[in-house]
């Protein structure tokens, strides 16, 4: 619901992604790749890049002193993100991300006005959404790789990258997995929420961070914790946001999270509820209406789900704060500024945390 | 059709891929995680290994030193194929391979225990597949990145790997576009075979071999054009294997290729010739039988697409070790060893060269 506000999109591409797209262009092979190629490079522009910020500004409040090398690892971060969301797009056959067509629609559209079968398009757009995701993911690596560290510095960066992809992938897959219509629980869902997105969104930015500027290693420890925190806490808000924001705040369909259905935190407590016999209709139905979408978040509200995300968000907020509380200065007072801008204003604990419970 | 005779798929795991796993399996998350890394790791076990040994070989002829740098950088090219062979299976919708399940296959088929849908379940192995096969790219990179060279020598084999990685997403989507039903000419079937498989799978470890050993950059130069040369005849070669071998030369169903009806440059060289009509039934036909098979490989041969490959692959052979010739001893004896590996001993040219053409 929220931009960061720092640094804004740049205008042009940042140095390490320059290199990437100037690499890439150079060596395309026909005009095929030449479109994966431009494609791939509008993904990138625009955006929060929150995860950057999170980094370079992190970094110099530690006082890390070279900050083209932070800004490269931050690109590396970016890309990454690029990659992961090309990807997820694959997995979850979105052909349009910010209302344009991603790689898969993009090269699904070029396979129907060539003569292909729709289902052969199809899977000509998946199979670019793969390749796309896969030279972005490569590049990422190698941007950490190269960035110009310290070597033994550099190592540390893999290392993490490494744990973070490990985790990453895995959270991907339980994501798929919850949707495959088993039973889930809360739990699951705050799993997925923090090794699919904590992970590599935020415990990367603030650990990488912290490794760059030779913090003590309590300090790197404790960022991993803020990051976990503040990371499941801004996918939660994310889910809320989903369902409950406008399109001027979200950018993107209000309606589409409730169509998809999909096992967030946010539902996984309502099915618990006694009304979820009357929730359950709306949730997932591809032709939900305005008037559905409205009574869904009536009830969302009424059985409980809603105020108790917003005290999770609350409690895992407060959490993240306390370990940020451990940073010295002027680190502190940064990210806590950025938790604001990613969070919003802190608010007071919602008053009735435990959502309703069913008759079972 | 042949199996290089060294080194042996080693009973133990080479040492980065060991630290690679051991690193994946500390860091799994669930049970389901542990899977998708025992899988994995099944992957990179048997198979041929004629990658990392045509570099650990050459590096070695050409005087390289470091063997056990080598050794990390072939581990780090056959970890690379397997993350070409994990994402190939997704992009064509593979669930088995080597007769056995795949990462699609294997997790399709616990999606279908867990309860789900035919179609949930697939697109729950293909999201599987996805995701390993990203692990085991960004590992590629990784040991790359961290096999122990000088620091100039790996940054030039990360950026062989770099341009090696463009030409293979290239070549992979010109692969899945001439199965979209469109004209496919002769030239765009080799143009599929160098950048999808004479890039990474003889390029990469040539070159690799003879950065890594500091040899001269002409000799560079022209094992990049050996492994075009090569890589092109061992995909030829593999093609005619693919419809002419039995079983138990190729490990694969004989009927297979055919089946597919994959665009092969066999099948588009015989797509312009006057048999065509009597041969397209037969091509791409799922059902097709044992003595349909028999029927097409009468036609492959007596349209002259079968001759016609065999002289290119005789041709390009020929080209390989006119490059192979200008590399000192015993390098040039060692790269003449591996391509009778490769492609068998070397045989006279086919007599007639030039297929059968249409009447148009």
């Amino acid at each position: 619901m929220t931009t960061i506000a720092a640094p804004p999109a740049p205008a042009v591409l940042p140095p390490a992604h320059e290199r990437f797209f100037a690499a890439g262009h150079d060596q395309v092979v026909d005009e095929h790749d030449a479109v994966l190629w431009d494609v791939l490079r509008g993904l990138t522009q625009g955006g929060k890049r929150f995860r950057p910020a999170l980094l370079v500004h992190l970094h110099a409040a530690l006082g890390g002193q070279d900050a083209h090398v932070a800004a490269a690892v931050a690109d590396a971060v970016e890309l990454l993100h690029t990659a992961f969301v090309i990807h997820d797009d694959v997995i979850d056959g979105d052909e349009v991300r910010r209302g344009r067509p991603n790689v898969g629609g993009t090269f699904a559209a070029r396979g129907l006005a060539d003569g292909a079968t729709p289902e052969r398009a199809r899977r000509y757009g998946e199979a670019a959404g793969i390749l796309a995701g896969d030279l972005a993911l490569a590049g990422a690596v190698r941007e950490i790789a190269l960035c110009g560290a310290r070597p033994d510095v550099t190592v540390r960066l893999l290392d993490l990258l490494e744990e973070v992809l490990h985790r990453s992938a895995a959270g991907e897959l339980a994501d798929v997995r919850v949707s495959l219509g088993g039973r889930v629980t809360l739990a699951d869902a705050l799993d997925v929420a923090e090794w699919k997105t904590a992970a590599y969104s935020f415990e990367l930015p603030l650990q990488a961070a912290a490794i760059l500027a030779d913090a003590p290693e309590d300090v790197v420890a404790a960022l991993g914790a803020v990051g976990r925190c503040l990371g499941v806490a801004f996918q939660l808000q994310d889910d809320l946001d989903g369902v409950f924001g406008t399109a001027e705040q979200t950018g993107k369909d209000p309606l589409c999270d409730l169509r998809e259905g999909k096992s967030t935190a946010l539902i996984t407590i309502a099915r618990s509820s006694s009304r979820w016999a009357q929730l359950a209709p709306f949730v997932g139905d591809p032709d939900l209406t305005e008037d559905g979408a409205r009574r869904a978040r009536e009830l969302l509200v009424a059985c409980g789900a809603r105020r108790a995300v917003e005290a999770l968000v609350h409690d895992l907020r407060g959490a993240a704060v306390a370990g940020v509380d451990r940073l010295p200065e002027p680190a502190r007072r940064t990210l806590l500024d950025m938790i604001t801008v990613l969070l919003g204003a802190p608010v007071p604990a919602p008053q009735a945390a435990t959502p309703e419970r069913g008759a079972a």
